[in-house]
């Protein structure tokens, strides 16, 4: 089998414009995340929003199994015509991964069918304890049941999302706050999963459970089955 | 307990320009489910597509309880800013109810978030069977666990949406094609029943057992609970 | 239409012999339910375990439209001659409200198909905060988004049940755990809802909310639609 | 990775009494399904009813990592211990695929928690075609949307199961009717899957696309995350 091919997608602001964020991801979010799958054995490159059409061409999308997307202070700027590539390559069975504050970007929202932008949310750097509710799910693979997160940015219900076809992780945080942090969907022939770790002040990528995870993820949302299907007028009988 | 207000909308293109048709709902077909709707006791009025704002100002939403969208031919004339405005009830609590061909509307695919419209069809007049998979949902009140329509437009499977929250009916059409012909979701605070039966030319919303489906839920999609939800910035904590 | 037959069940060891118990609830934890059912305009009877058949005949079952269930220390003794009644009338249509500790009684086991008795908990009087992930749910009529329970037994996940057809609220506890804490699920023709809430030592059904949450789920766990299905053979074609 | 570890159980007594069944299966039918199991490259044992133990000792148990169950004319005869023991063993991780008429097993409605030998049944030899109404599913790999087989045992709806976390097949069957013919189910750590085709007097086993289905069952069946969780009493802090 071949290897699986991940696009790991950044707006990459944050570290270009403020030392601080820099200091904790010196090559990007997607830089740090791309490293980690790249070891796990994935095909991985690497796609940012300043980029000629954000990275993403045509030709990127059809080569890529699973797409990892991390945006957050700039998701007005995505180019519509982009997002619109991207939602037919999920369609068409490519699987997505949307990262922490990706719940607001365009293609979020597009994929749910709601404001998938509305939680709440403050940035105190709350502990958050990640809860497995799908212990034998594949995302769990190596995982234990509670990942403890010593500082994060805290998101609570209620998320404007639809209920998920499988809920993984249930968040705790200081402060009295729950959150809905792993989520699986299936749309059209593609998976997303939400993950909601991963503030880009803190140095959460670069925490094994977080890694493992998002390692499992990718081999859950990567094609699977049937990825072209007939429809429009069919006269004959199906029998 | 007020009446729950109903807007019935239709395309409202087949009845004015194919004789035919016409003949089939003299009233038009938004004529005819606001008949039965309102001899179940609801407030109920129309709109239509050829009417200012496509019938749906502000003031028709906001005072809209549940939506029953008919369409068909000319879902890419529905004006997207009009589309906006029947998603943003649905967020806030609003229910709608998509009808047959409204499965390709603009709204359908928008609260969706997959091509719905993708899907196989033919115009045969095949024979449909209703089947109940969910015989003690509120929208089965009153209904036989299995209904014939004599003679229906086929769909067919894959039908590109999302799992549904709650799958209700599953159609049976000779020729060899079965359908998820009743769905419900749920979108930001409102809901959605996809109800596939329909089609323009067949007498189908005459029939006693389609209108105890419709009625029923139109009762389900009502809002029920929680209309407004805080989000944003959250700095106090929730203890 | 006539008004929900409620039988509230309570296995009624705690109050009887734990005088710091009956001090709580000195009517009995079915004694405090019934009267704010009631109030709320259902037709209620209780029942107990120490009564001859538990309090739970057939003809007490069969002139019940929701079962309330609460039982801790007594599971063991509970006839399985009657939870097979019971679980009959749950097949047949009738609602179930299990709580609390009921979890882990041999009618939740029967009905999940899990060990469902097995889960984390404490004792300390943890704060608990209920948060609703489902705000427009029928089950959310008048209760806020958040609801805080001073002090309460603790339990925390891993719960061994079934993915819920609908998760209602989730709760953060102090000490860093979460829980599923309102989940429906469909059994048969029958509804169970399973909440959470309720340690025998503190007086959590005397709060408004709580009884809101309760009575709210006793009208939805109703019997709503079809209530007798055809199975077996079946010679004939269904056209 | 180690080959998943299968064992086909098989009730084994149509074939070693009716000649024509023999004849259909000469190598009884979990013969014919360990064969092709094989071939895909797993590690397959079978077991049989009228061994001691029914050939599923604890040992075989301990050591099968997904059990494949058909059963038809002797439910009633399968030991209490026994179906305790591989539930115990789902409970813990096993994966199970219950085939056919296994639906009515003592293990399908324990796992259930309904009454599953619930359905419409014929045996007229209709023609049954399968649709995929999750194309990208791992069962799907290798699989068409749609498949026809031309004889089988007709079963239809009202099936008594819970709603399936994840609806894989729809059945249309002549005589109109209409089933859920692969479903999937989480339990406990472990995982269930329903698939409907296989009536011991056709050679529903022996077609390719079947087969397909079953091998890829078991690779979605086996354990993939935790399989072993605290509960208790947990006095601690979770942070």
């Amino acid at each position: 089998m071949n290897p699986i091919r991940v696009t790991v997608w950044n707006e990459y602001m944050h570290e270009r414009t403020e030392p601080h964020i820099a200091a904790v991801y010196p090559d990007g979010i997607h830089g740090c995340i791309a490293a980690f799958l790249r070891e796990a054995g994935y095909e991985v490159k690497t796609a940012t929003q300043p980029e000629p059409e954000h990275g993403l061409t045509q030709e990127v999308l059809d080569n890529t199994d699973v797409l990892i997307w991390w945006g957050h202070m700039a998701h007005g700027d995505v180019d519509d015509a982009i997002v619109k590539r991207v939602y037919d390559r999920v369609m068409a069975g490519m699987g997505i991964i949307v990262l922490h504050s990706g719940h607001a970007s365009k293609i979020m929202e597009k994929l749910m069918g709601t404001n998938s932008g509305e939680l709440k949310w403050r940035e105190n750097g709350d502990k958050e304890i990640l809860w497995s509710v799908a212990p034998n799910h594949p995302i769990m693979r190596g995982v234990p049941e509670k990942v403890i997160i010593d500082h994060e940015e805290m998101y609570g219900e209620f998320f404007n999302v639809p209920d998920p076809d499988e809920l993984v992780f249930v968040s705790w945080f200081e402060g009295g706050f729950v959150f809905r942090s792993g989520m699986c969907y299936k749309r059209g022939l593609g998976k997303l999963f939400y993950f909601r770790p991963g503030h880009e002040s803190f140095p959460t990528y670069f925490q094994k459970e977080v890694q493992q995870i998002i390692i499992n993820a990718v081999a859950w949302a990567a094609p699977q089955g049937i990825l072209k299907i007939a429809s429009g007028h069919t006269p004959d009988d199906a029998t």
